[in-house]
C-alpha cells in the first residue's frame, strides 16, 4: 500500500493537556478511595454547568427548524449578532458582515487562519498555549520563535527591543490576551507599541482573545482590533465565557474582507459550516442583556475570589514573587527552589507533575507551554474547581507538594 | 504586509451547488410572483423537516449535560453505537472503537482523509460529486483523474480494462456508492473486481457512502468495508438519512487503527472534536429501532415514488435511454438533442441552466461534476420537493424547457 502521509498530520501530537486529562481518568478514582476529593486543576473549562439561558436558546433554535445546511462562513443573523456584540462590549463599530466568519470554536479559527497564511515563522510570547505550539503551528506548517515575557516587580513585561529584532525575521505574530497560561492582560499602551512594530516589519497579528470576558480588578479587555488596520485578525470563542466548551462555536474578525472570503472557502471545504441551531442560540446569547450579564459578572467575581485565595495561601512560599493573574483563569507557577531536584536520569517535569498527582492534584506540566525552559513550571487552573475542593488542594499542596518550604528570597 | 497565502486555500472555489443555491435566493421570489411554485431541484437535502426523534434526542442530550469538551476523535459511546449500527444494518462485525472516528459530517471525513493521504493522484468515477472535485481534492493537494461510467442498455457499467490502466498511475481511488449525481449503486460483484484491481496496484479506496440508506427496488447497499482489508476507508454521514444536514455529524471507519489515530490528531487540531450533545443524540438514533425504521422506510418509498414519476414523464422524451437511479436521490440528465444549441459565444451549460430557471426550476449544471464533457448535462434532485411541486415542475419542464421535443432514437 502507498503509505505516504502528509507531514502536516505526522508532525502533530496530542496536546499534553489532553494527554494528562486522559491519564487522570484512572488516577483520580484511586486517590478518592482515601476519602479525599481529587482537584482537577489541569482543566481549561469552568466547573459550572452550562447556564440555562444557553440550553434554552439551543432548544428554541431546534424548535424553530434551524436544522438544515448552514450558509458557508456563517448565517447573516449570526454575523449581525457578532457585530452588535463587539460594538456594545468593546466599542468596535466599524466591522461589517464581510469581516466576520463563524467557526467551530476559537480552535478552528486559529487552524484556518494559520492554514491560510500558509507557513513561515510565527513569533509567540512565551509561555504560550500548548495547543498552538504542539498542534496548530506544526499542522499549518509554521516554524515557531518565542519571545519570553519578562517578570519584573510582580508584572509581566514585553521586551520591546527584543520584539523589534525578532519581528524582523517573523511572518506572523501570535498574541494571546488575556494570556494562557500566564494570566497577563496586555494593556492598550503595550498593544499600541506592539502594533507599531508589527506595521514597521510588515507582520500580521493573529490575536487569540478566547479569554476576553475574564479580566479582573476592574481591568478592561482591549482587543487589538480596536487599533484599526486590516493586518489584525482576531479570534474569539463562545466556549469559555458561557461554560459551553462543547458547543464548539466561535468567530473570527478581520477588516480584510478578501481574507475572510478565503477563510470561508476553507471552512466550507472542511466542515460545510457551523451547526445552524448553535449559531442561532449564540446569536441570541451574544446580544442578550439579562440573565447573561448577571451570570457573567457573578462568574468573574467567583473566579477572582479563587485567584485571591490562591495568592493569599501560596504567596508567602514564593517570597513575594508570585505573579497575580490579571485575566484568564490560570497561574503559571515557577517552582524553582520549592520542589526538590529530580533524581538523576528522571525527567524534572514528570517528577513535579507526579508530586502533585500524589497529592490528588492534576496540573499541566510547564513544558507544554514552551519546552524545557519551563521544566520547573506548572499551570494551575482555578476554573474547574469549587471553593471547597480548591481549599483542600491548597492545603495538600503546601504540606505535601512543597512540604511547607518557602523559596529563599534574594 | 506579507500577503502570502497557502495554495490549498487559493486553489478552491465555492461549489457550483452552493453558488447556484445563492443565485436562486433572488430568482425564486420573482418567479413565484406569477402565482406558480418554484421547484428547488438543485438541493442535496430532503424537504422533510428533521424528524422529532432526532430533535428530542438532542434535547435529552442537552438536559443530560453533554455540553463540555468532547473526547478527541469521538466519545466511546458514539463509537460503540457506530459499531452496533454497522453490524445490525450492514453485517460488518469486525470493527472496534480504534477503527472509528466521529467527524463534522461526511465532509470533514473526506477532508481529513485526503488531507492525511497528502497529495498525489486520485482516480474518481465520472461524473463525480462537485465538492470533491472543486473543494476537497484541490484543498488537500490532489490531482484528479477520472474514469467515466459507461451507459449501456439502461445501466452504468465500469470499464475494468480502463480502470486497470488508470489505477497504475493513481495513489487513491475515490468511490461513491450510491453515487452522486448518477444514482448508480455499485454491486458486490463490481466492488469485488474494483477491490482486486486496487490491491494489485497498491491503491487505497476512499469510499464515500453518504447515501447508503437510499437504495431502491429492494437493492442492498454494499459497503466496500465488507470486502475486508485495511486499505479501505469508508466515510459516512448522518446528514442525509435523517433530514439532519445541519447537525454536521458523521463517522469514518478504517481497519487501520494507526490511520484512525492520525486522523484523530488532525480532527482534534482543527475543531477539538464534534459537539458532544449531537454525538449523544446520534448514538441514540443510530441504534434506535422505532420510530427510526418506519420513518426511513416511508421516506425511501416516497423518494422511489418521485423517481418513478420523473422516469414515467421524462422517459418518452429520452427515447428509452433515461437511466433509472438505483440509489441516492438525483438524476443526471444528458440533454443532448433535447435543448437547442447555445448561441455562438455563449456558454452551453449556462444557457441550459437558464432555460430551467426561466421555468421556475433550479438544477445544477453538469459541468460541476466533471468539466466541459458534461456541459449538456444537468443534475436534478428529487429530495427537496413535494409530489405536487414536482408534478408542476415536470409539466413546465416538458412544455417549456424541452418544448415537448423528443430525442431522436438511433
Amino acid at each position: 500500500m502507498k503509505r505516504r502521509y502528509s507531514s502536516a498530520f505526522t508532525s502533530i501530537g496530542l496536546s499534553p493537556i489532553v494527554a494528562i486529562s486522559e491519564q487522570i481518568r484512572s488516577v483520580a478514582p484511586v486517590f478518592e478511595k482515601s476519602g479525599q476529593r481529587f482537584a482537577f486543576l489541569q482543566r481549561g473549562e469552568l466547573a459550572d454547568p452550562t447556564p440555562d439561558f444557553v440550553i434554552d436558546a439551543t432548544k428554541r433554535a431546534l424548535d424553530a427548524g434551524h436544522t438544515r445546511y448552514p450558509k458557508a462562513g456563517g448565517e447573516p443573523w449570526f454575523k449581525e449578532a457578532v457585530i452588535q456584540h463587539m460594538a456594545a462590549e468593546h466599542g468596535i463599530d466599524d466591522i461589517g458582515p464581510e469581516n466576520v466568519i463563524c467557526t467551530y470554536g476559537g480552535q478552528e479559527g486559529l487552524q484556518l487562519v494559520f492554514g491560510l497564511l500558509g507557513g513561515g515563522t510565527v513569533l509567540a510570547f512565551g509561555p504560550a498555549w500548548s495547543c498552538v505550539l504542539e498542534n496548530i503551528f506544526p499542522f499549518t506548517g509554521f516554524e515557531v520563535d518565542t519571545i519570553d515575557l519578562v517578570e519584573e516587580q510582580g508584572a509581566l513585561r514585553v521586551d520591546f527591543d527584543e520584539l523589534d529584532r525578532k519581528l524582523a525575521a517573523a511572518d506572523v505574530l501570535y498574541l494571546n490576551t488575556p494570556q494562557n497560561p500566564s494570566g497577563k492582560v496586555f494593556s492598550r499602551e503595550e498593544l499600541v507599541r506592539i502594533d507599531e512594530l508589527c506595521r514597521q516589519h510588515d507582520v500580521r497579528i493573529v490575536s487569540d482573545e478566547a479569554y476576553k470576558d475574564f479580566v479582573y480588578d476592574g481591568r478592561e479587555h482591549v482587543s487589538p482590533l480596536s487599533l484599526g488596520g486590516d493586518h489584525i485578525i482576531s479570534i474569539f470563542t463562545c466556549s469559555k465565557a458561557f461554560a459551553a466548551t462543547g458547543f464548539r462555536i466561535g468567530f473570527t474578525i478581520c477588516r480584510d474582507a478578501d481574507l475572510i472570503r478565503k477563510l470561508t472557502l476553507g471552512e466550507y471545504t472542511q466542515t460545510a459550516g457551523v451547526v445552524p441551531f448553535i449559531q442561532r442560540a449564540f446569536a441570541d446569547v451574544l446580544t442578550m442583556d439579562e440573565p447573561r450579564r448577571t451570570w457573567q459578572s457573578e462568574l468573574v467575581a467567583s473566579l477572582a475570589r479563587r485567584r485571591d485565595r490562591i495568592c493569599e495561601r501560596l504567596g508567602p512560599l514564593f517570597g513575594g514573587s508570585l505573579y497575580r493573574p490579571e485575566g484568564a483563569f490560570y497561574l503559571f507557577l515557577n517552582l524553582t527552589g520549592l520542589v526538590p531536584d529530580a533524581p538523576a536520569g528522571e525527567d524534572t517535569s514528570d517528577v513535579i507533575v507526579q508530586r502533585f498527582l500524589d497529592q490528588g492534584i492534576a496540573v499541566v506540566p510547564g513544558t507544554a507551554f514552551g519546552d524545557d525552559r519551563y521544566a520547573r513550571h506548572v499551570r494551575l487552573s482555578f476554573s474547574g474547581v469549587s471553593d471547597e475542593v480548591l481549599e483542600e488542594a491548597l492545603e495538600r499542596m503546601i504540606d505535601g507538594v512543597f512540604n511547607g518550604q518557602a523559596r529563599a528570597t534574594g
